[in-house]
């Protein structure tokens, strides 16, 4: 997994049975610059990995242990692919002994300690960690990553809105801000590996629903990077929906172009601000993407479209695999940047089509 | 088929090879009032109709004919699940024999002579029929259906469009209907039965996609519509989608309140204007249908929200199933009212869940 | 639901909210001699089956109750959709209470009460009632099931081998009975509505696999009713296997061929065997069944082949909906026997397709 | 795609537009010792890969030319992605330019020329060639595949057959070669990148159904193959099902034992006869694997087991990704092999799970 001449990142995993934790374990298993040190799972301890996950037969011999048992402040990093919740309580306590975080729940996504009390009905555990973590969002943030100890990684949906939005904020934005709205499509894996009805095959196969139009987490998690990028108050109506496939997320965004916007080439904005970014990827116009063109890769492909019928509207379409650039491969990029390695590092397998 | 004390119409089907038409010979097969006289094709003439699809054995014991030797003249109407432009070249013969004609194609769907030839690149072949043609979407024109001797069938996209947002509109409407957008939905038996590669299972499982964002069909059908119930200019943007699903339509549309919309009950709107439509469910407030819910039956299912993040924006959900009341059920439930039979009649199966 | 002419049956469920509950209510809720008197759910009373399965919405106006509260004893029937060990608790005070009884669950399945404790690991509550009961397939207990006070349903796996392979059985048997292959196929809703992992969508989709390979339950149950119809020991080799689809059951039978075998025309004897068994069809020689020929019907299609490769071997293919014909359609076909009524009343719906 | 250290293997592909084509450019755009020198297409010419295959952008700058303008012969290898009929064609011409082949396709499957053309219903173009071919199956081929110049890489279907049986063959062979039975299951892609309506998304999907029950194509590639490995006659029964997923396939393999056999510790004689096999994995006793295990790897799984019900039955259950293992990904293993280099190089990608 690692060559002598590379540099070698210690890594260790909490909570690695769920589909973030599967997808974390495939891309870090073919690292070149990782060494998997520990893998944790409360209620798994003492199974091969590769006997729940057979993907892995062959690729990774470890064994899911406790965490007490784990030796995690013997990494260089660890990766919460856990619920809400874990990671803040253990935060200091890795700190302390210099080993660096990154979170892929909620705990250091909403920096605003009151905003994520209200959203995930818990108190937060460490205030002063959230207050210094980084919003793991590499083509936003890229710099404050690199310097980061504790690192948030974004949502899945956010991650589409952000990044398809982004070249069009700033203090003189392209578009009305105040109306943005996102209509996002995310394949079942977006839900998690939970035991519940609403997840089973039977019901989730041959059809299609919205969900949580009345109030979803990732609805003031995008609003709050967006208001960052911009500096002003920001209105989106964002209705997720679910979309009987495995992997893929697509958000169609719509909003009103500016004065400025209308006399704006925004393809060519995109394409200049996304140029040094190797996981984005700007379509020509006109573009129909599709999720399958990113599958288990770690792209989010963009396209912009000038719909006839009104004027001054822009329609946004964003892909990604939400197990990889929404989830476990963003905090891999994350990982590369907090650690010197170059961002591709590990991340340049090709979507998988058909 | 039919019973002695019944009222019994004699039906043709020209063109009867594709999923509208498979779905009509479905329907009419079980409706008490219909004798399916005449079936046409001219691929598959000789070829009995239960060989090609074999979920009618033991139902139907028709055999497929050419057009010439079908007795479409002794039908009391003729349904054509043919491509755009076959029904409007037969029209001014089989009204003469005294056969209504129902179309599930676009011929008469646009009564602008001029819009139909810009959309659908054929000149039309009878103006004068499409004059008097009536848009079958009952719960709009229920009167004239009653009347008219010709009928274009709605679009799919259109049915759930127009009905989600019919309501809401009149003279002085509750809407800016300057600024409506639907972010549609629709399963892969909406493209029809064609052999096609970007429709084959490799193609369009597992994955989703728009398409058609630079202009659909469907566009000017819906806005003709839309400015018919208000009077008004209309603006709409529509994105229509592709899901990995057989059957099955959602459209999300966000809409903007006015004034009056704002200082009116919406949800109680609804379910008074629907309250005599058999085939039009409003759900409750913050309820989400699925598409599923729906499957096999003519009903469409609408819900209400009023999502966070701006104060006036409406979100409605309406779900159908593309095949039946966005298509072959919906011309089932025209027919009835062309014949002064029950509108329910041949029509209420309960949908197939799971 | 019922007309005045018609006899009318009383009908309860206990358990109404897994697969085979939603089923039956749909099927009972549009049958003309059936009313719905009572359906319970411990865990779901108080609530409305149409507010569970809004599919119902429109048809059904009936509110789950606990079983202490349902007025089982007033029914002229009930129907057991519930785990295995249920129905057997109650069945001796709804028969003293006159109640007739059906069973979807293996209560009722395995006459043997030492082979039901050995499969189901639990001792049986009313030996007596199962000595009495019959196992409710109509093909080849028709006579017994119109006399029956109780009836155990047939697993789903059973229902297509036994109805594979009955017309070459009897004492002098067509086919070498010592060696039976059964490759059997389900879809997901076979496994009923749980909460388990592996039945998630991400778990179920684009995959496939065997399972229950070293032993199956309905493998007792298929070779005792082989058993029973040839006189002699039965060997079976029976491989189940989960196919990513909702509904749909498939099985390929590969039996040999005896002398006698080889000189009949085994063609001609499966027409003459099923010519009065109306949800039986069997196919043209050489026809290729797909299960959506039946899916949502009560039919069962079957296909014979003699594949190139050796003399002797048979290939028989068996399709039917894992719902209808091997679940809740044939316990309402069961229910029309036991009361008298047409074999087909409320199950002449066509099949789904596309 | 190369470093300057690893010899550098200069490969050409003719077409490249079916997803043989598109998924050896995923592999092979990503292997370290391969530059992809030419692509050809008659339909397709000057389009670029990457505008018809979205996921390979970035990946690879090539453009699809005519087989006249591709500089063929200046490869050292040149893969045939085609129909059947093509390789043959220009076999001899290439070979004359010292250009090794491996065909796809079935040109140099069939070793013997009669049964070729019996099967493939065309004259062979170059007996001699194909009188010197390989079957490309490397593990049980590997020497000769490391000597070749021209091979015939095997069909999806035969390798697991071939695979799963043949540590059982042998002169004296643990099993009764005269009477085999493989079940056999595959995904969509396994019938190709072609307009047909029997593979559209509404036909395949939620369906099952087996074809080519009356014989099919591999069935003599498999007799064939398994003759050679025991000496005597074998007696095959095939019968291939469509599942509805893209990639995957299984084959469900029931044989039984002789008395050696019997008397054979099975599980023991797969894992040595394997060891040394890096694409085949013999999973612990009673394992079930199912094919997401595999997903866009080159492994092929199997487990082996003695289900109840008979005493000599052994059933072997055989997964793969029929595009990799089952086709591109052996073609690259094959051309690993002609060229020395490492058999896994290029191919170590883990499975996509889920």
């Amino acid at each position: 997994m690692s060559t002598s001449a590379s540099p070698v990142v210690k890594v260790g995993i909490v909570g690695g049975t769920g589909y973030t934790g599967v997808e974390l374990l495939r891309l870090l298993s073919q690292h070149p610059n990782v060494e998997l040190t520990a893998i944790t799972s409360r209620g798994d301890a003492g199974t091969r990995v590769a006997d729940m996950f057979p993907n892995l037969r062959g690729h990774l011999d470890l064994v899911f242990t406790t965490p007490a048992d784990a030796p995690l402040k013997e990494c260089d990093v660890v990766f919460f692919a856990t619920p809400h919740g874990v990671a803040m309580s253990q935060a200091n306590e890795l700190l302390a002994a210099d080993v660096k975080i990154i979170d892929l729940a909620a705990d250091f996504r909403l920096q605003d300690t009151a905003m994520f009390e209200r959203w995930y009905k818990m108190s937060h555990a460490c205030p002063d960690v959230l207050a210094e973590s980084v919003y793991g969002l590499p083509e936003i943030n890229r710099e404050a990553i690199r310097k980061a100890r504790v690192v948030g990684n974004p949502g899945c949906y956010p991650t589409t809105v952000i990044l398809g939005l982004s070249p069009l904020l700033g203090p003189d934005p392209m578009i009305d801000v105040t109306d943005i709205i996102s209509d996002s499509k995310s394949g079942a894996t977006g839900a998690g590996r939970k035991a519940e009805v609403g997840l089973l095959f039977s019901e989730v196969s041959d059809s299609f629903k919205a969900y949580g139009v009345s109030g979803h987490r990732h609805h003031p998690e995008i609003v709050s990077q967006l208001e960052g990028l911009t500096g002003a108050s920001v209105g989106l109506t964002f209705v997720p929906h679910l979309v009987p496939m495995v992997r893929g997320m697509m958000s169609t965004i719509y909003v009103r172009l500016t004065e400025k916007g209308l006399e704006t080439d925004v393809q060519a904005l995109f394409e200049a601000h996304y140029r040094d970014s190797p996981f984005v990827d700007v379509m020509p116009a006109g573009a129909q993407p599709d999720t399958r063109s990113v599958r288990a890769s770690n792209m989010l492909r963009i396209a912009l479209h000038r719909p006839p019928g009104t004027v001054d509207r822009l329609v946004i379409l964003a892909v990604q695999d939400n197990l990889v650039k929404g989830a476990s491969g963003q905090a891999v990029q994350n990982m590369n940047l907090m650690f010197g390695l170059p961002e591709e590092a590990g991340l340049s397998q090709i979507a998988i089509l058909p």
